[in-house]
């Protein structure tokens, strides 16, 4: 069995157009290269109403305890403007030390290196007790529903356990080494809609104008910080991600106005905390006087954290050997898949830079890929060796 | 010559469909009873580009000063849902009372009235010195660029001078007798973009959302009155008719923001004064750390007043001696055609009762029409008496 360099592995799975909800081709060169070496594959479909099918990947060597799984997702957010590119997207061109492509640094660029990783691993430790997988989704950037919350579950069912988790989300904010991930914060989104009464703006006292009950809610809900921060998270933030009315007419007041929020908060609060403290906030100012209605979406986003214990020390350890830098331990970001796997196993995120993700001419420095495989292949060797 | 009764005359110009930009008879009608009775009538067709042709429409009796002319026009707006009426809108059904349709106050009431209360006089006072004359435009309630401001335009360079004009919008709020209009406040219009950076809600650090800095700058705005109003004036008004982001994702911050304003203004104000004062309330708050551009739509409406001389005490007398009521003097309400009248000579506005107008059952009492009929025809008695 040869092992593939992993960024001739990362070009190649680069090259594989898969933006969800496509397989592109990149779950099958996973296949080709797993398989052979020995790991029991699996691709199983997920459907649900209302979205397209979605291909997932499940790959397991080895029967027993104890189970360390490699997480991510081989999909890529759209590459956008193709003339803003330097190079197409999805031709894997090197340059000035860098691989460019969608999806080079969230998440190809972790997967790569996580698969090299593993394969040496078990190369360098034939005799390993324990079992190393592959947890892999195609639908972790669109709306997430046939991905890895249904994943976990199939595997559940097929009696799988594991004992910890490496999801491989670029968590550097600048470079390999500076950060690892040990929870999320969560996230929780509302829709306000203020009710006014229509009328002619030459005639304001027949009417009732909601434009400024809704600017007086808004400041209600951005007044004062939900909280300082806790020991492991940063603050809880709240961002009015969209204003509308909608009326064309300039000689109409407007009958309703609509907006919308999202709050990434830490592990202060949970969802029914959160809730009434805005509820609160609204009706301090409203008070029977402004007519509003305030629905929150549906979130499976709850803030998580995995504990910072001896093992994750081993980890930053292991972080620090490679790249000379002692990573953080930080629950910034915005949420990821860690949020499902979390009610499995122990899950921590390390990977790539995050800086280029999900813009034009997302790259991935050449420099860091042997690292970063290294830091993988040391990982394994650690939990195997603790475990 | 037999003169039509202005019941008749006002249900036949209900069931002329004349909905902006379409004639729908409502001109050939009052051409054909005008001209037997005496007036040289042209019909004018304007046009412009963008616009579809608008017919107008002309009459004058008489070739001599003093010259009293009557304006209005016939276009209405559009009935909108059919089944919220309780009669066809263009059917000119009597019920309870009330003649319903489409335009039955605003203003194919007025225009019915002034036709026959000009006839009478004539008929009264065969041997009257000066002219009559009216100035009907069918481009009113829609764009009102072939309508009014061409017609009088027309008029002036056929050598045509009025002395007074009578419009015979619908002034009273409740009950006929309650409202002259001697001006009207102007109107301006203003379009606000505040410019922040898009952004992933969870790294609120790396963008800027511009929805809290709109809200800062529509507050400067709505801060403190505009002023308290003046000796003829109500107090001037900015209502916010729009807020708009448009951004439908639930985790991007919006990287710009859009509202619109309306102010209707009174005559302590000009078009330079006020936007003056509204860029210098922006700059305020914003002070150089909020990024936005502020742009007026051109406006043809300024503030103006017809001075309450002696003439506008005695078309009160006229309305008191018709209705018992002694009308006030106003400057409320919307812009109308008056804004363009009074560059060419004084003009005052009387005619039906508001509050059913663009409404559906627009409606006009029965009781009204006669009286509104001596009203115009006492006005006509009074301005040849004293001019």
């Amino acid at each position: 069995m040869s092992i593939p360099s992993p960024l001739d592995l990362l070009a190649s799975l680069i090259k594989c157009p898969s933006v969800t909800p496509n397989e592109g081709g990149a779950l099958s060169l996973l296949e080709s290269i797993l398989k052979p070496a020995g790991f029991e594959v699996h691709r199983p479909v997920f459907s649900d109403t209302n979205t397209p099918d979605v291909e997932n990947f499940y790959a397991r060597y080895g029967k027993n305890a104890p189970f360390l799984l490699f997480a991510g997702h081989t999909d890529v957010v759209p590459p956008g403007d193709l003339a803003a590119w330097k190079h197409d997207p999805f031709s894997a061109t090197i340059e000035n030390g860098e691989i460019y492509g969608r999806g080079a640094t969230d998440m190809k660029g972790g997967i790569a290196c996580m698969v090299v990783a593993a394969l040496r691993f078990i190369k360098n430790n034939p005799d390993f007790k324990g079992s190393i997988g592959f947890l892999i989704t195609g639908d972790e950037e669109d709306v997430a529903i046939n991905g890895t919350v249904k994943l976990l579950k199939w595997a559940q069912e097929r009696g799988e356990n594991f004992d910890y988790c490496i999801l491989g989300e670029p968590t550097n904010p600048d470079k390999l080494g500076d950060m690892i991930k040990i929870g999320r914060r969560g996230s929780l989104s509302g829709k306000l809609t203020v009710h006014g009464k229509q009328g002619h703006v030459g005639y304001p006292d027949l009417a009732h104008n909601p434009v400024p009950d809704m600017m007086k809610l808004l400041e209600a809900l951005l007044a004062k910080p939900l909280d300082q921060g806790s020991t492991h998270f940063s603050h809880s933030n709240l961002e009015v991600t969209t204003v509308d009315t909608g009326n064309p007419a300039t000689n109409v007041i407007p009958a309703n106005i609509k907006a919308a929020f999202n709050i990434r908060f830490n592990d202060l609060w949970t969802f029914d905390t959160l809730q009434q403290e805005l509820r609160q906030r609204l009706e301090s100012v409203a008070d029977g006087r402004i007519s509003y209605t305030l629905d929150f979406v549906p979130s499976n986003a709850p803030s998580f954290l995995t504990q910072p214990d001896d093992f994750v020390k081993q980890l930053q350890n292991v972080i620090q050997s490679v790249t000379g830098a002692m990573p953080i331990l930080s629950t910034t970001g915005g949420t990821s898949d860690a949020r499902f796997i979390k009610d499995y196993c122990p899950v921590i995120e390390f990977g790539g830079i995050g800086k280029t993700m999900h813009q034009v001419n997302e790259s991935m420095p050449i420099a860091d890929i042997e690292p970063l495989t290294n830091i993988y292949e040391k990982m394994a060797e650690a939990f195997f060796a603790s475990h």
